[in-house]
């Protein structure tokens, strides 16, 4: 086995520590990475207190992964000692079904492995990017352009393409008006990637205290949510609307919000259920959707579309003994836009 | 003004009564239609009692009319006298914006104009089918092919289109799984249009008690939804389910019977919430939709679509006199499938 440093939780209450984990000897296929960067993405909080359901302890989150290649196993063509490159949110599937045959392994229908959390073909459970190395099955593993910074690009693998994928899947684009719920970690990538697809973006977050902001990411328009205006002055607005909060919103008013075929996207998974009403459906055949992450392939043509149109995640560089309080500022919304360990300050604690 | 027989309600407790309104005179693009047969709709229900707002009484529903044209306006020309057509849900509609020019009067951004229970251009407060005359543009007028009978062609107004369109929009067809929720006035309209369509239809009825009739209108399978196996069975199975069920049922339930890229389509219109969970939609990137209707040229084309597949609803013809009693069966699910009205015994009383 191959020992590695990590940071852990050992109990739904936290705090971090210090610890020694273990990753599998190289099979063939896989490849060790020498973990530079990991993103703090707001469900690694929620996966680790349990809101998600019961966890293994001790947890080592972290699934927004940028590293260098350290070692290939012995038929690996992929990837090659010295690459740049990302893991994500999964780090396997079936492979086998429909939606992984499709390229869409995200969808696995004996679901993905989760690269944290879950328990793996080779009956190890998986930990995450809060550590220095980790190994992973070449298909897992992604190019990250030279046009991106290692620090930037590590959010790029969940809250990048979270929101690449349904603005590709329900068509963002010129002449297309985007509304984006939210302007966090996920929300500030959406306004990006949607205004460099060339739709219509605005933001609706609760205040206009981001609105400066905002505008500078790309969006057009800027309105609060806590105006019971904005939501008169915007009915029947828009083509698409990509909510990337993970509190249970009032569904009825967002859908008021959409035209004829507009469709409300939920990326992030409020644990609270949510009520809706037919007729705000019904009335112009909206829809209420879901999207999860997105697939390798589409992951790869992620990173490539930041790179051509420059676009990195918005970071606050921290050190790994500083995960607890940056875990704090998630939770008040305190971050512009995604906190980014540091892993080269795990060993010198 | 034209004077004519009707039945109608004069309080949200019932019961009918026979009464004589008035249509206005022909306009140049009006047409003036002998009714013959008016279908029974649950939201004539629904909006006879209040349901879904505040009712102006006395109130004439029916919303699913079959007849022969009596007489033109001068500038009238998609019909002439002695045509047999229909009309259904709408009786006009604004005519200028993007749905409308885009022949999706359905979803006017005005509102289109019910055939019943609502203000038109002139007006008026329009009155619905269950009368003897009625006097409607030639736009909102659709031909009955030869091969439908008059009676039969009346439910295709409302619950054959309002199962075609959705069935058309979310592409039912070869190779593709359709469950349709509650096998009745609309539902098994769905089951014969999306067997005709080519796709795979499975019925979701609360019990198996109308399974013969299921498997002879054109559905491959059967389940009980009282039953918790079948929801653990067809798990994952559906491209498409179109729930016709005018009660909130158990959304969560329904979505997780949807495979990846699923759409549950709501064509009934529950007045109570709906409780909804994210998960369901994000894991496989389904959605819940709805749908109302449709446009007047799809209206024509899913009449002459059931012409040539030889499609009409399963009616029971009553007297005006026993519309009461038929309301009570509705509420009972007491009908195979669709209660209509020989308009002919209104007078007769």
């Amino acid at each position: 086995m191959i020992q590695t440093q990590a940071h852990a939780v050992f109990d739904a209450a936290g705090p971090f520590r210090r610890t020694e984990i273990e990753r599998r000897e190289l099979e063939p296929h896989d490849v060790l990475i020498d973990i530079k960067y990991a993103g703090i993405c707001h469900s690694d909080i929620h996966t680790a207190r349990g809101d998600w359901g019961p966890v293994e302890y001790p947890l080592v989150p972290g699934h927004e992964i940028a590293g260098v290649v350290s070692a290939v196993g012995s038929a690996v063509t992929r990837h090659a000692v010295g690459d740049r490159v990302g893991v994500g949110c999964m780090v396997d599937s079936c492979r086998e079904c429909k939606p992984c045959r499709d390229g869409q392994e995200q969808y696995c229908q004996k679901g993905n492995t989760g690269t944290y959390g879950a328990v793996d073909r080779y009956g190890q459970l998986t930990q995450g990017g809060y550590s220095e190395r980790i190994v992973v099955n070449e298909d897992f593993v992604v190019r990250i352009p030279d046009g991106i910074e290692l620090d930037a690009a590590a959010p790029l693998l969940c809250a990048g393409i979270t929101t690449y994928s349904p603005l590709r899947h329900w068509q963002a684009g010129p002449g297309r008006k985007v509304a984006v719920v939210g302007l966090g970690g996920l929300g500030h990538m959406a306004v990006k990637l949607a205004h460099a697809m060339g739709a219509e973006v605005t933001v609706l977050s609760q205040t206009l205290s981001k609105r400066e902001d905002g505008l500078r990411l790309g969006a057009a328009h800027y309105y609060a949510t806590s105006d019971p205006r904005t939501f008169e002055a915007l009915a029947g607005s828009f083509d698409l609307i990509l909510n990337t909060v993970s509190a249970a919103i009032d569904i009825d008013a967002y859908l008021s919000l959409l035209a004829l075929d507009g469709t409300l996207v939920n990326v992030g998974a409020p644990a609270e259920p949510m009520t809706i009403h037919a007729f705000p459906l019904l009335l112009h055949r909206r829809s209420f959707a879901g999207s999860t992450i997105g697939g390798i392939a589409e992951t790869q043509e992620m990173l490539d579309f930041c790179a051509e149109h420059r676009i990195a995640p918005e970071i606050e560089l921290i050190a790994a003994d500083r995960i607890d309080e940056a875990w704090e500022r998630v939770l008040a919304s305190d971050v512009r836009y995604r906190f980014v360990i540091d892993i080269s300050t795990m060993g010198r604690e």
